[in-house]
């Protein structure tokens, strides 16, 4: 482990869990069979932003549901690992499409089914909420908590760190 | 009465109120007949683990609605009294269907159709934000409000306490 | 204007506004016709106990739709006015049909439109997070913002005031 | 640039991003396809009581959705620009339609699609909340967030400086 400045500019990869990270944990139910879920705008708008830039990005959550789909999709994700009970094979198997090594990868996660993919990473982070044994595996805890501003937060000092930021984004929806 | 860290771990099984303690009090209202209840994700992670590990769990809840049922349905709890007005009945239907002694049941309310049932068990305990005549009746207050972590701290303590938490979890969903 | 806890046990009847009262000034969005708004257990708890002991209940909003009918209809409030642009006559009816004089109501608002009926009643209230014209027309700003305890904290103060809090309320459900 | 209070008497129509700016940048993502946004009750009576007064009044948004045009169409709003990846095209239309020089336009925006319409107005303000690049084009940076009063404020302060506030507004709904 060296210099975090020169280890955030390695990521080439962004893998997160979603609830909690993604959102503040909030899980809202009605009469229909998917929950609600509460995302970031501007969390939203780092995320796409990447994916322009041609970072892959890789969803892992336990959670199901097409919501979960259809939020990512929009966004232009292509790989959102459903019911990962497991999370360790859907990082393993996203680092292999990709050929990625560990420290090319940051995991974004906030509690403990997301320790063992952590730890499989390079730059393991996490929201400023996570859960204590979470901040213990993590190489960076941000000063945002899930659901706002943590997502933002890191993608974008990779994207600084690598030039990848603000240069006249009037392409970028906001999502 | 006795020391505390002695006594939350004879406590075996869980009952808990739903709206102030699995959430905020929040009753979103919209046109569909069911309200719209916000839970959070760590809060479930601790439930369902308890519930892996053999912890009867039981749902006390003055509400109503099919929402409810599903929601701790997919955790798992198989004891859902709903419409309870009369909690006292609920309680002392769920210890004896597990023959269970006061000083093993842990009950979680937050306002005063709780104060009833928290007095027939051994370990009433609140969130941070419970109605004073609650506060008054509980043996532990969380540090954490209703639907933001004070059922996972309360969970958690006892899984603790018992030697029942985390030791590998990659089988538990998140929900 | 006598003292305030002489003052605050004649009120025998409460009106109040919804939006920033009832919640927090929150409208959610989606593709229904109606909007979605947040309610607070607690404070419908409060409410329904005011009801239970006979005092008469308005609710006086410039919003309109089904479901604001519906959950105060649950909570058995029977003097509801919707789409009050104009709030004075509303509650100027709702004071004869009960033969209520000023110092009998309690009027809680928190914004502009509600200025003209606190005008007219005796015991004029507001949330924390009250409109600023508002705030200078109450006869008393509650510590509890909209949506979050304002209108319990009101609510109880009459009630035990006029010593009807409680008194063994097992018949009361959370709504 | 002069003196802010003599500026702010010039504005005489309002240009408003929607996400970070009328919400808190929440998306509440369920099984509809529209996603949904939460605003502001008494953001709303600001923006009602602008279009009354006879201010031109822009929504310029990235965003998509009926329900967008639904909650401003009911406001009142008659510009209301969806899908704006491109926004100074929109606010360039928006200005050339009603005749208005730079100095005479606010806009209030939070994120960095937002950058390039506040460069072309006199005006530009943003929520306590907005990200640092646009802090560092405002004019003004509101004390209130997104979504929790900003869009209050600033129309407030015009409104106020052109004594267009209130003077007796039993007309105005909630919204």
């Amino acid at each position: 482990m060296g210099n975090f400045k020169e280890d955030i500019a390695k990521v080439r990869a962004f893998a997160f869990d979603v609830d909690g990270v993604f959102t503040d944990g909030s899980l809202s139910v009605g009469l229909d069979t998917d929950f609600i879920r509460t995302y970031y705008a501007r969390d939203g708008f780092a995320v796409v932003t990447a994916i322009k830039r041609g970072y892959p990005v890789a969803i892992i959550t336990g959670g199901r549901g097409e919501s979960i789909t259809r939020r990512f999709g929009l966004m232009g994700v292509k790989d959102i690992y459903l019911g990962s009970n497991e999370k360790l094979g859907a990082i393993t198997d996203f680092m292999q499409k990709y050929n990625l090594k560990p420290e090319e990868v940051m995991y974004v996660g906030d509690d403990i089914p997301d320790i063992a993919p952590m730890q499989v990473v390079g730059m393991a982070v996490c929201p400023s909420d996570a859960a204590v044994e979470v901040k213990a595996v993590s190489r960076y805890v941000s000063g945002f908590p899930g659901g706002r501003g943590c997502v933002r937060d890191v993608v974008e000092q990779v994207l600084r760190a690598r030039d990848h930021w603000f240069d006249g984004f009037t392409d970028v929806p906001s999502v």
